[in-house]
């Protein structure tokens, strides 16, 4: 019948639409992708919730699994069956990929949107029109240190732009030397603080001699968007270095040089009222 | 007690969140913005509901009579009040206007994110972290040709990046005869379709000399996003100049000219299923 992909926003359970909750109900089966990032949400209570099961789709199976899921849809001409996202659907390729899959199948696909960190971070203030190409920080590490996303901020402070920096998250990841081994041994996730990601923005800058940042820079730390805990931070770029967001997950902004006045008004705000808001 | 700012969504009254419906089911009284764009809401539709009263907040009530209303939520120390934006509450420089001017007058203010067309034009399968600066096409008018937008399309162009092409709404306007006569007379609300942005953009890329865009510029037009007749077709520039999307809320996007695997396919895919995508 009707495979949704639904989006389930930012925070907890009760950030679904009424529009994907009505739909999750319809279900015969309720898949939660827990690939990309499903930190304010849990499966159990997820259940609770829709008075349903969950099925957690890791990794592994957004990457190989889902064909076989997708056959036994394609052949249900009862049932409706749901994948559940954190964020907006389509805001990672995965999730684009399974559309095509499930479509090229012949399946009826409904897709349900919610807010992402991609229009959620207009919380800062910021206009969300400014915003030039997204950035993606790496962990390095001693051998690996990936400066090419920093030529992007450039090119946006270049223009007048503002930059959205999202950090890396590590799900499901197994070591080197366990993959050699062939243990299927999970690390514990890890997650990029903003302190990090600055010093490592810092880093590439210099590396690369590019000079485009200073003391003078204006950045946004922020930290569970859509959270009852969601932390905003305005202040200058080397200020984040002994800025603590608490935990995960942290996004940062590196500002276009100008800001608007109502953009500046909200960089005081926030550099005054560095408290929780909620 | 808390002044909520509530995004909607963007299609009906079931995309707001659950958590946005239970805020709303709280409050003493709801308001509903009307100024930047309404289509898919019906207020009447939202009283019904929610089952409380829903009071239009139109572009005066905005720019003028909210400080008023501000006033009354700040001495009103019992009551939680709720303003509904359609989108996202902070994909307009008025709603972030808004925030400021509540949390200076001591009002603790909450903000409920939902779905808005800067993270939701990813339904085109195009990837949201490739999009540069978004721009805005206003009307033309005999004496009035701004092509200061289309700098902006040719800056994104030239780093790979897609556009996305926010277009004109007209919504109580008065005429400059009307307004010269002090008669406050509303025009017929006005929204642009992507032909009319198409012929625009040309005109402006031949006017500016800057040979930016030809017959193989790939393209996404896209109306009504999140509404059940949602349409999403794709195509190469020029063919958008017949191609009728339909009732309004129309946005366009321009791609970048390098397009990825998964892009490419979705291009093609909308490109061969050009009937209505639920």
């Amino acid at each position: 019948m009707v495979f949704y992909i639904i989006g389930l926003g930012l925070g907890d359970h009760l950030d679904i639409t009424v529009k994907g909750l009505e739909a999750v109900k319809t279900c015969k089966q309720i898949y939660l992708e827990s690939y990309t990032s499903i930190l304010g949400i849990n499966r159990l209570k997820l259940q609770e919730f829709y008075g349903k099961e969950v099925i957690e789709a890791d990794r592994e199976c957004c990457e190989t699994g889902i064909d076989e899921i997708l056959q036994n849809v394609s052949i249900d001409l009862q049932n409706n069956y749901a994948f559940l996202v954190v964020g907006d659907p389509f805001c990672a390729t995965t999730h684009t990929d399974l559309f095509l899959r499930a479509v090229k199948l012949g399946i009826k696909v409904e897709v349900i949107h919610n807010a992402s960190i991609i229009n959620a971070i207009g919380c800062t203030g910021l206009q969300v029109y400014r915003f030039g190409e997204t950035v993606s920080v790496p962990f390095f590490t001693e051998k690996w240190k990936p400066y090419s996303f920093y030529p992007k901020i450039k090119a946006n402070l270049d223009h007048n732009l503002h930059t959205l920096v999202l950090l890396d998250i590590k799900v499901k990841e197994i070591s080197e030397e366990n993959l050699a081994r062939g243990k299927k041994i999970y690390e514990a996730p890890k997650f990029m603080s903003t302190q990090i990601a600055v010093q490592q923005i810092i880093e590439s800058d210099k590396q690369l001699g590019l000079n485009s940042i200073d003391e003078k820079t204006k950045c946004f730390g922020v930290a569970r968007v859509g959270f009852e805990t969601q932390k905003i931070v305005s202040g200058f770029l080397h200020e984040f270095l002994d800025i603590d967001m608490g935990p995960p997950l942290h996004s940062f902004v590196i500002c276009a040089k100008e800001l608007h006045p109502i953009e500046e008004e909200m960089f005081q705000f926030y550099r005054n009222n560095q408290q929780k808001i909620d």
